[in-house]
């Protein structure tokens, strides 16, 4: 495949972004590595959130309220799990569960993960091929003014309010081979980092064994959309995490983070007073309307992003 | 508890019967050892359907129609398993699934199957003891004209059509601490054999190590309650079963299974005409109603088993 695109995402934000790019792209163009720091084991089961995200967003299956989850979910086996005294903090849908007992039984086959994920987003109808970061688990950790957490303790169960101090990433994982080939393909024409948590859901793949190595090889141009509209996250604790991380909650602090690795960044018109303070760092800025709620948001945005991109590498060269 | 009572069961037609002698006798008179030749593990879920059978029964959460799983189930689950391409021939509801998952977990954390029987049993709100047979797996198979097939796999997945030339029971397996304990209780005052299928249901559970020295050396009496009536069994391959195993399909035969065991048999009056066969056995007889359709039935039928069975005892005093 000639001139392919790869996105780094973590779930709701960065999913809407990817759900553009495959509407702008040819299928087969679109690779997307996800983040697997937030897997984790519940009720036995292997729970991937981000990689559901991605498979359900892009076959428009998702809830488009929650975010997560399916859309018409219902809820039957979490009731009766209730009543049984199980664990419910964590919230299995009837249809979604399917997904977890089917990549257990997958897993347990022998298969890695990646396969694992190519055979259900095949029979979910994915054209896009996500890629999970890793085939080995990754697990981030949070460390937080109530101790370290486990992350969906952190996220799911306390709900993302305990003060942050410090994140752990597994660096020890290697990206997985489908992800390293993705990234060492010569077709590769820009990698685009999604608006997700950079803290909560891109660094965890930035920190994989090689990855920014991988990243920074080559000359190819790596666009980052930025998750802060006006000082605020569309939605999650991105805000929040970066003023107990001792931010600024807004795109120069985006910037800022991203330094060393980006080509460019993408920023919505609101920001546009921060355009110069970023510029400054030596990342182009491009304006844009950010937010993403319909498909025809997501599609131009990615449209952008994408024209950014080749903006870049033309001016590269 | 003075007087308690020993039901022996396996799945629909047990359930029936310990369904009626739970409404007839006082709460925690009744403990039900409940065979689990049946169980199995399917999607990576250890399954237990004899005594989710009876744990549903009791509580009138079971489907009537099918006999198996719970009255307004829904199926999400297994619709969205099979687009993933899961294996579908085992139906598991929504609701049933819960069952499962926190029987796993249960298990997992350490309990035996008595304990997680009793927290599930706890939490659905069950009078009655239900005791799984034993602890350990003692998986039934079945010698068929088409090779030796697992128990589901015969039973659920081939819908019991291949033809049965033997069944293997597991006697290396013990029967759990408190079933012994149920058996060697001073209090037990009779011990019944209710009307599921005495060769896959009824039989695995006398089979087990020292189970059949454990009823027989004490005096009480043992009542067995036919499932066949007028030549054919109310549910179930029982009679077909018989037939392939070369034996006429009528409450002689089950008397003649049951010889050495039982000191009484209860059958349907339509099968009178047996009656001095199975009393030439040495093994006394008493005609009822033994379709059991309403709770009246099945009340009925237990009222006049516990009949029966203080008959025998006072005449062999």
């Amino acid at each position: 495949m000639n001139n392919t695109c790869v996105a780094l995402s973590g779930g709701v934000g960065g999913a809407k972004l990817a759900l553009g790019l495959q509407a702008v792209l040819q299928p087969g163009q679109l690779q997307v590595i996800v983040n697997t720091g937030d897997d984790f084991r519940h009720l036995g089961l292997p729970i991937s959130p981000d990689v559901d995200t991605l498979v359900y967003t892009l076959t428009d299956l998702a809830n488009p309220q929650t975010g997560w989850g399916l859309r018409d979910e219902t809820w039957q086996f979490m009731e009766q799990l209730e009543r049984l005294g199980g664990a419910s903090w964590f919230r299995l849908g009837d249809k979604d569960l399917a997904m977890h007992l089917r990549r257990a039984t997958l897993l347990d086959s022998g298969l890695s993960l990646t396969e694992v994920t190519a055979e259900l987003s095949r029979r979910l109808g994915v054209i896009t091929r996500v890629l999970p970061m890793s085939d080995t688990p990754a697990p981030t950790q949070i460390h937080t003014t109530e101790g370290l957490l486990e992350f969906q303790d952190y996220f799911v169960r306390q709900q993302a309010r305990p003060t942050v101090t410090g994140i752990a990433y597994t660096e020890s994982a290697a990206p997985s081979p489908a992800v390293q080939a993705a990234l060492d393909s010569d077709e590769l024409q820009a990698i685009i980092v999604t608006p997700s948590n950079p803290w909560l859901s891109v660094a965890p793949i930035l920190s994989l064994r090689g990855f920014r190595s991988s990243i920074l090889r080559r000359t190819r141009p790596v666009v980052a959309v930025s998750p802060i509209i006006a000082g605020a996250a569309v939605k999650g604790p991105t805000a929040k995490i970066m003023q107990e991380l001792g931010m600024q909650p807004n795109s120069l602090a985006i910037a800022e983070f991203y330094t060393g690795l980006i080509d460019g960044l993408v920023i919505d018109r609101r920001d546009s007073p921060q355009q110069a303070a970023i510029e400054a760092l030596g990342i182009p800025v491009r304006l844009s309307d950010t937010l993403m709620n319909t498909l025809e948001d997501k599609t131009r945005l990615a449209a952008e992003v994408l024209e950014f991109a080749a903006d870049l590498r033309a001016s590269a060269v």
